[in-house]
């Protein structure tokens, strides 16, 4: 199954804020056996967010958005949900009651994070006052997170046993090779991609050394229901990928 | 001028790496005068990435990639760039002089880095092997840069200069408010947005201390010709937002 993740802030855009929620959730969703194919992050504008939602939409079972769920003038994340797929907002009295318990007195912009989607259930959010948004759309899921790093660990944690594809395993090794340009380890990868591509992922991360030596993280990852299995397929090809560079043979 | 990003490479979409290149090109482009108006990110894979420089070059002037030009098999930029545009790739002798300089020996993986779009200009990389690539298309600019942090910021501190729009400032100050929830501080906001919207952009970003007592960033940004203006401008908005909230006018 596959999924899509959409950012929502000019904070992304301007380079002020580092997008540790697309990492978040990426990884969340890899290791409940979703493929993540792909983000977009947009500015806070109801045109921008109602498209990428569109857009997304053809890109995944499942769209996690992330951001514009707030009090202020720029949070418009659900307006924006609500016109690319023509749907009422309404007020949800279970959310309403909940802002009130959390903050003592319900003013216009509190209420507005208790207006949403006709049909929408809220997701507990631990860590703030917004809630997540699950909802149903022509087949596929959505869920609408607030923008806090805290807020968005809160609620998917609350909510990815709902969301996990039953019995899927993702796994995922690196290891270090020193002292080697990544140019020359290619053809080790390919070779292995040649043989083993179908069932495994190999990717390879040039570093540095603090005095410039080359050297090489290389991650492999598989997916799929063995779990024992895709172990043994990354420890052999690790263990191949291994004999080869120490005989030198690349 | 709008500018746009794009992303390439699995490890993002895993969630394996957070993407620090997304917030250290938004941050040069925005203070070179640009408004970063989308960014996504796309898996190894020749048609998302030939999809994804076709969907850019609707949203701004100026298109910069990061990942997917080195010399491994899931490096494949260049093929996805060429094919979004119907450009030939093409041997570059300068560019293989430099990868034999700098490495020692050609090998086909190290050759594939010298391969690149016919009429494009290769852009120095101090930190890595693979050049970056400038190429204008139909009145647009494209910057095609490797993944690796450290060459990114070299290639895009070299080129910057040739890219930065003459006399535009952009000014972006943030100070703490203390003790208040995000949702009382909106109000105030929304007023300033209200008679400053068109000149400044205010961004409020809700904290928490470690013990779980509320407070907020607050963010004001503008762009311009006149620095001082700008920068007056700012000071004014804090201080009237200073102001009311010292009066507990929120």
């Amino acid at each position: 199954m596959n999924a899509s993740i959409i950012t929502i802030g000019n904070e992304i855009l301007t380079g002020k804020t580092v997008n540790t929620n697309l990492s978040f959730i990426a990884r969340i969703l890899t290791f409940s056996g979703y493929n993540v194919i792909r983000e977009i992050t947009v500015r806070d504008d109801i045109e921008a967010i109602s498209n990428a939602f569109i857009e997304a939409s053809s890109y995944g079972d499942l769209i996690v958005s992330c951001g514009g769920l707030g009090p202020t003038f720029d949070d418009m994340t659900l307006s924006g949900f609500a016109k690319a797929f023509n749907l009422k907002l309404v007020e949800n009295k279970d959310v309403i009651d909940m802002i009130v318990k959390k903050t003592g007195k319900l003013t216009p912009e509190r209420k507005k994070m208790g207006i949403i989607p006709e049909n929408a259930k809220p997701l507990k959010n631990d860590a703030g006052i917004a809630p997540g948004i699950l909802i149903e759309i022509s087949g596929k899921m959505y869920i609408v997170l607030p923008g806090v790093p805290g807020e968005v660990e809160s609620i998917m944690n609350g909510v990815i046993n709902e969301l996990k594809i039953p019995g899927m395993h993702y796994i995922d090794r690196t290891f270090e090779i020193k002292d080697i340009k990544e140019s020359l380890l290619a053809p080790v990868i390919s070779d292995m991609m040649r043989s083993y591509g179908d069932l495994i992922y190999i990717k390879s991360h040039p570093k540095l050394t603090p005095d410039g030596k080359p050297w090489v993280e290389l991650e492999i990852s598989a997916s799929g229901r063995d779990e024992n299995q895709l172990n043994n397929l990354i420890d052999n090809v690790i263990k191949i990928i291994k004999d080869r560079i120490s005989q030198n043979g690349y």
